[in-house]
């Protein structure tokens, strides 16, 4: 990944994509499955006619992760002469038909890096919280079939927002170089059959919100007091923590940067 | 279908199901497709061991178009003496792995029909109006890339709610006797890129929802006054209305009885 400016003679652009990540290996090219990345600058090489293009995030999403607004750079060549709508609706089109498209694209700021200048990241994870199995929503949800006490959730999650060692939360795989994040948000809310959980944070460790969302379940359904997350947290030990909530419950919501790179 | 009560050895159950239409031929069983009907009759021999089962709907619903809580009765044998719990999780397991499920279960009260007890019906109409193809809710909504004026769909819905003559929103296949019918609601409101139109009367014609939906549309990105959808209501001419719109953004919200049969 490029953590300095574009090459001589590419311009970067912002991009913001939704992607319904089912079957897909995540944001990240593997070896072992198609990734948003390989199909995102497989669409960008098409649209500038066979030059190869870079490409990175703002955060990496899982297998069968959904992103709503996920914000990506990409170095395009200058001489292909693009404006904002022929990026967006180009890729759009040379991306079908998966299940990716540009929302929308812009002439990244000067200094701008999709990964490093961000300030915020945001997901929501949600629930289907009835007996019967998801339809409509399928693949977009986690299916919970024992009624979420709300209230004992939200206290619960009360606890964690805030600067912690997230030991407890944080994955095996989990390559940041430290276990401390700071929470600005953990809300649980409910809607009908829905119960969301939306997060908000500088960054995430590697499956923190999953990680946090099993935990909560378990708040929820009554096997644990709210309480019991202050001691899970403090024990920064991930086997006393909940299971990892499953990939299709999660959805990137968001990304903020200092100066918002699609303009006001 | 049946008019009339169980057959002798046979008790009426009410289900409330929950269907996503993609790929499917609409409710109705026929030669050329899987409806949902076929699906329901299947898994209900399953669960009473062989037995032949008949269904009927409180309205059918055309290919591709989805029900979130669509009401159907099925007579069950009484030998077969089972509990609410057991024919709403054993129906849904047998209709693994399509994408309808039972959401509810309950005897039905004497005398009730799924079809003729029914005094309403609610669809929603939903439109994703931005310019990039839909992503996370493909298959679920209508893609309009022209703005659309909210406030204007809604004064030009308003001129066609109470009893008309709808024969301009009537689809030349409808089998209903008359064309008269009263729309009770048809309400337009934007959530951010969605526009979402909820219509509810006692019965619909064949495609009448999607053909407001249609005309709708053509006021809201300015092709059509407001008032002409009053000219065209008049005209009782379905060639002077506009398109009918997809199925997919097609969805059945609910059903309304005397007296709801799943209880209070």
């Amino acid at each position: 990944m490029a953590t300095d400016g574009p090459a001589p003679g590419f311009r970067r652009w912002a991009l913001e994509i939704e992607y319904d990540g089912t079957g897909l290996c995540g944001w990240q090219r593997q070896e072992n499955g198609l990734s948003v990345q390989e199909l995102l600058e497989t669409a960008a090489m098409r649209l500038v006619s066979g030059l190869p293009v870079a490409s990175a995030t703002a955060g990496r999403t899982d297998a069968g992760v959904h992103a709503a607004a996920m914000v990506v750079q990409l170095d395009l060549p200058e001489a292909a002469e693009l404006g904002a709508h022929h990026v967006r609706d180009g890729l759009s089109f040379h991306l079908k038909p998966h299940l990716v498209a540009i929302r929308r694209a812009a002439l990244a700021p000067p200094g701008w890096h999709a990964r490093f200048s961000a300030l915020w990241r945001s997901y929501r994870y949600t629930i289907l919280n009835r007996p019967t199995r998801p339809v409509l929503d399928h693949d977009h949800v986690w299916h919970v079939k024992r009624p979420l006490d709300v209230e004992a959730m939200r206290a619960g999650a009360a606890l964690l927002i805030g600067r912690h060692d997230f030991s407890s939360f944080r994955a095996a795989s989990c390559q940041a170089s430290g276990p401390v994040r700071t929470l600005d948000l953990l809300d649980v809310r409910r809607d009908g059959e829905y119960v969301t959980i939306d997060a908000k944070a500088r960054s995430f460790l590697h499956h923190q919100v999953r990680n946090l969302a099993g935990s909560l379940q378990l708040v929820g359904s009554g096997q644990w007091t709210p309480g019991h997350l202050g001691t899970v947290l403090a024990a920064r030990d991930r086997r006393v923590a909940g299971p990892t909530a499953p990939p299709e419950g999660l959805c990137l919501t968001g990304v903020g940067y200092p100066e918002d790179p699609f303009g006001p």
